[in-house]
């Protein structure tokens, strides 16, 4: 299937490396040019070079270039039918602060592959395709992950959003300053009704080692599990390390140590993910017992119903730890952002299971549930979702050494585009069907 | 004794009111204009304000103000004999970041009391006495506390003390920088054997609340207990929050939680002191697990020995903590300041017992061991050396909410001059004793 089309081995790569040296470098790790991380946070200077970068080469291909009012960019590429709505795929540009080359970058610059590919071979298909870069999807820069996806599905509000201020800048910069600052508050109501697509494919590296241990090639992936984030707030009493007896105290960070550690007791009990990766103190001086602790925590769980027993246990142990403190002290709960598991279209699923047998046999694939949050999460409340997912080195993700390897990587292009072009046809074939 | 010095009631504590309201009154905790705490850093432009008014009070009195190289301020007020070495009087005006109104500015404004009080009283002590406002006693903007008293004792290098880095400030700032952009680094060495002082005399509030509830009026402190600063640094594995199993992490915080927890239960089987009062977590991101986690650790405890085996057993139980992680995390231990215990020279501990018995009677004083560390720790290994301590409300310190009543405040200061006057009296008897 697709055969006939004639592909550029090895350039969807280069693009990714080309893109990486040029907009956001950094952390080496090996000697060879391309062995470096990335750090291009969403709405910053490199992030803003690789949307100018996008925009000049989706416009080069003959694409018009859609972008809306939280960022998010879409590139319109003409198919047989321009009155259907889009195939859509994407992904997003933006990396963690100490990130690698592929994870959102992977995603996009496939796309862009398929794009070139189809107007290299003159294959025109049936409906336009949309290649989309989505905003924040890391939530790294801003705590709202999927941020620009969550705004066009409508489970978050652009006002809100528009709100919430940087965690890596001093001091934090909002959503909207930073957007306006860079040049990409489009005109176009950020909105699947304003502007809608017909279904979203991602590809995405697997970010854990299911595949790898498994010796699989191609991850095809029915759904993504249910997360949860939140701060938690505590707030004890401020007293001098150097005199205030043991007992009595009321310390902030000794409490949020005690939970930290629970949460990641309950984690293992449940088989789910429980983590901390930001935790603040106040006055944040040597002898001084912290009055104000704030951290983050990230809950995860395949099952709806495990993850809210996980939740319950959170807040009901965290409860009784800070009850055992002798001296004042109070614990807050902010729900920042939470996410019911997603169980992805089956012909969607369908399409990328076919496409991964064409393209590296049945034997060499394997179903999958994703753990982290996606863009593709937000679409498929909305419209016909899947993704596909590629191994990567000892599961390592979102740091500087994460890895793929090029036949990893030319793989997944293939299983994407036969998924999307395949899934083409099934439009057609559908629509055919319902005017007969 | 020095019944005849007629004090002004009231005015010690208005000085000390008058003061926090125009150098870095904040935090308000309660409806009286006075109810506020203090935000005075070393250096800072609250510090300056501070110092400059000093300057001018003193002058107006008639002093000499010495200014050393690392900031230290010495007053030197008239004695008869103009070539003996001055009696020492001192503490310091810095806050902590949160701080009170009493803390070091009680040492050096009742100093000023002293002086104001002897000259309308016309009363010439024998030697000069030096009022010094030490710098940075706090450690909290800049890491290293009793900064100015330990350059000036020897006990630490000026020039690795001109490097140190502020905490408080984003960029950091050097010691030498800010002293130089405030205008206090003077030109006298900073050095006990260039300055020479001929004894200590501090006041201080407890800081914990044994006088309180003994019930007594003034602490006679007969030393202080040693302690020990240093910081933890633990280097993990930056992974996906979402994705990587439970199992396998080289979680750098959820390890410095059990270490800060350990800490404690350290602290409490030897019946010594171990607080965390800093942590700073890399990348600092919401879905990414901390590779990077720097903590500080507090310990003290009355007893040398006791000391030595807590910070052994700490070492031994991190270790091990780090040991059980399964991925690979490597714990260092940076050593900051380390302090043994002081014992105070007796004659001046019996002039402040004799000071205490006279003001407030003999039932309503406490032999007590100061837990915090004072610039009297510094000048008690060069010259003879006491402390005068008053009751604090709930043995609070280092918090805005830091009270002490008004009759403990004139209760501490008619024994501090008390006892500074009767060991410049002393000091003549020796002196005369000696040459008959």
């Amino acid at each position: 299937m697709f055969k006939s089309l004639k592909i550029q081995p090895g350039r969807l790569l280069e693009t990714i490396h080309k893109t990486a040296d040029l907009y956001g470098a950094k952390y080496r790790w090996g000697d060879h040019p391309t062995e470096t991380g990335l750090r291009r946070l969403s709405l910053d200077d490199e992030d803003k070079g690789a949307r100018d970068w996008f925009a000049k080469e989706v416009k080069d291909l003959g694409c018009e270039l859609k972008i809306d009012n939280v960022g998010n960019m879409f590139a319109i590429y003409p198919g047989k039918d321009m009155t259907a709505l889009p195939t859509g795929v994407g992904s997003h540009l933006d990396s963690q602060p100490t990130g690698g080359r592929y994870d959102g970058p992977l995603g996009v610059l496939s796309g862009l592959e398929i794009l070139r590919t189809i107007k290299e071979n003159g294959y025109v298909p049936n409906y336009p395709i949309a290649l989309i870069n989505w905003t924040n999807e890391e939530g790294a820069r801003f705590p709202a992950p999927l941020l620009g996806s969550s705004v066009w599905s409508g489970t978050t509000k652009k006002e809100d959003i528009y709100k919430v201020n940087s965690v890596t800048d001093s001091p934090p910069r909002s959503v909207l300053s930073e957007l306006e600052r860079i040049g990409y508050k489009g005109s176009v109501e950020s909105s699947h009704k304003v502007n809608p697509i017909a279904c979203h494919f991602e590809i995405h590296i697997e970010q854990a080692a299911f595949l790898e241990k498994a010796n699989k090639k191609i991850g095809v992936v029915q759904g993504i599990q249910a997360f949860d984030w939140q701060e938690i707030v505590i707030r004890g009493k401020a007293q001098h390390t150097e005199t205030t007896p043991m007992e009595g105290r009321a310390d902030a960070l000794l409490t949020a140590s005690k939970m930290i550690i629970k949460g990641n007791e309950i984690a293992k009990k449940y088989g789910g993910l429980c983590s901390t990766g930001i935790i603040d103190v106040e006055p944040h001086v040597f002898n001084v017992i912290p009055e104000y602790v704030k951290f983050s925590l990230d809950t995860h769980h395949y099952e709806n119903d495990k993850l809210d027993l996980m939740l319950k246990e959170v807040k009901d142990s965290f409860d009784a730890i800070a009850a055992e403190v002798d001296g004042p002290l109070t614990v807050e709960y902010l729900p920042l952002f939470t996410s019911r598991s997603t169980e992805f279209d089956q012909e969607c699923i369908d399409s990328v299971r076919q496409a991964a047998i064409d393209v590296v046999g049945e034997d060499n694939i394997m179903d999958i549930t994703a753990r982290a949050g996606h863009d593709s999460k937000e679409t498929s409340g909305i419209v016909p979702t899947s993704m596909v997912f590629i191994p990567c080195r000892d599961g390592i993700s979102h740091a500087p050494t994460e890895y793929s390897t090029p036949e990893q990587v030319e793989n997944g292009f293939k299983v994407l585009m036969n998924a999307v072009l395949s899934y083409d046809l099934l439009r057609k074939k559908k629509a055919d069907a319902a005017s007969a």
